[in-house]
């Protein structure tokens, strides 16, 4: 039913020139607020709809990103990938960008809306998470020449951060963002050793997942450093309240019981605190852990949230100039935060 | 770079008609799997931008919905907003829409955005959280006749359900869909009643929040259906833990303290929890409650977000025949999840 509004109706209703109107679609940051306000009123009054292609052929891009967004599962909301939702959001509406969720099963079916994405609403980038060994998502995205950046590190030999060999030739793999997650574990169990604690283990994901390695690493290393032993003081488990509880159980029944245990996780955390008093320190800072008092590493979601978008802004920027974006690589620290627990 | 590549040259590479192209594109079910799989990889390979205004030229629709996210609160994540931003990812996908998130500081700033990306995004339709008294957001959608549902009753004397009396005029206020909130606390009551319990209070917000008002209609009318007295009995406060373990505290000094409280969100309840032994009821199923025996009213958000996708698309079905949608409320009935605390 509005079919024939047009930038010159919106121009006349809001009594200002054609290119005004075309700038507070296009530039709005040069329109003095008044005016951006009078003529965005006029655009809904009207029913105008902008001509996206038309904007793409001026500006080359469509100004919107996209991320996937998994199934809720129930015990474990609030966790990390929330928490960068927001961040994103926020960050890219700060760039003048709008983020578009899709939810997708696996990688195939995530490369399969990739295509349907880019196909039907010309995304300008992707934001890639769950980054695991043997990513086709990324290999398909390079293949395919498409912008994107990854929350956490492609977990495979030849694609981590820094490169397998000084002459690997660039520009090398793909732009990521990701936290430390060794340097929170090294943290957390440092924290517990200057407590007085030396018998300290860990709980953990089976070996394999590139960020439960990760998390293992910080403890066993820093346990190393501190000349601590750490033999049978791991257990690995699949991420629950339950399986914490078990596997906590499991370690107090040693004769050596550890007295302090650095968790992957604050579920894993709340469920070792039900099998006996020991200390700990989770993983995540969740709203359980601000509930319950108990210590957790908390990731700098936001500054992870923000890098990403700094850094597909600027990929996106190089490809309207026709150059290519150098690769970049940010690594932030998390933080203790420290409570009752341990 | 890729300004050449048209409808056409997507057809040659994938080996099919230019009409097969575009209805991959518009109505992508009516085309064979492997067909479509062929076309978006050529799509994908050619880095062919679709001309979404001529599409919805074509279709009437950019099929995009938008929902605000808001900055991310600490304490309190995985609260029901990111549960419904999972449910709706998911339903919209289901029907062929996309959501996209934008941020926006109250009522004004959300109806800057609203212009703005009617303006910019050709957004079909938006998703309202957080409805309160004397909402600006819902006032301005219905006068510029933008599609459009809230999750969340308006909480206005004239336009609430069932309407004010029965004379008043259709279509009577907007669509909408909620939790009966009332419901889940008389639940979480009566249940409590059954558990033997009689001096039962409550722990909520500050009188004058729609939310919030509800929650304690449906103790208050609950005990007194039951003859139990409720004077003195109950607590309002802003939500939060601390502030949940000092209301509770001051409950249990009365002089007949309660032996069970009904609290309006799952916050109070673990805060509450701390200031003694009493059987405890809270509200919305969190991560919290899983991780710590809390029983909890749960609201069934993914019927919620899939009854806004329903009620939008209808709508959007019915303003491209050029009909006025009818406008529908749907109240959803909330349940009791039973655990160790009462």
């Amino acid at each position: 039913m509005a079919a024939k509004v047009t930038i010159a109706t919106v121009a006349r209703r809001a009594n200002v020139s054609r290119q005004t109107v075309s700038n507070v679609l296009n530039t709005p940051d040069i329109v003095r607020a008044e005016t951006r306000h009078r003529v965005r009123e006029a655009i809904a009054e009207l029913g105008y709809r902008a001509n996206l292609a038309a904007r793409q052929m001026r500006t080359g891009r469509s100004n919107l990103l996209a991320v996937r967004i998994d199934h809720f599962r129930d015990g474990r909301e609030g966790a990390v990938l929330d928490r960068f939702l927001h961040g994103l959001a926020e960050a890219a509406g700060a760039e003048g960008y709008r983020v578009v969720l899709f939810t997708a099963e696996g990688d195939d079916g995530e490369i399969e809306s990739y295509r349907e994405l880019l196909g039907s609403y010309a995304l300008d980038a992707f934001v890639v998470t769950h980054t695991h060994h043997g990513d086709r998502r990324t290999a398909w995205l390079l293949q395919h020449d498409v912008a994107f950046t990854t929350f956490g590190r492609p977990w495979s030999d030849t694609d981590m951060y820094p490169p397998p060999s000084p002459s690997a030739p660039p520009p090398f793999g793909h732009s990521w963002v990701d936290v430390d997650g060794a340097a929170g574990t090294a943290m957390a169990t440092r924290h517990l050793i200057d407590a007085g604690h030396s018998r300290i283990g860990f709980l953990g994901w089976p070996t394999g997942s590139g960020v439960g390695d990760d998390r293992f690493a910080g403890w066993s290393r820093t346990m190393a450093e501190a000349g601590l032993a750490v033999a049978g003081l791991d257990r690995r488990t699949t991420n629950g309240f339950a399986e914490g509880r078990a596997a906590a159980r499991d370690l107090l029944a040693r004769r050596h019981p550890p007295t302090a245990l650095v968790c992957a996780s604050d579920l894993l955390a709340l469920g070792a605190r039900e099998a006996g008093d020991i200390a700990l320190v989770g993983f995540d800072d969740t709203a359980m852990a601000h509930a319950t008092g108990l210590s957790s590493v908390r990731q700098p979601i936001d500054e992870v949230a923000a890098a990403c978008v700094r850094i597909l802004v600027d990929e996106l920027d190089h490809r309207r100039a026709g150059v290519t974006a150098p690769v970049r690589h940010v690594l932030r620290t998390p933080h203790l935060v420290v409570r009752d627990s341990g």
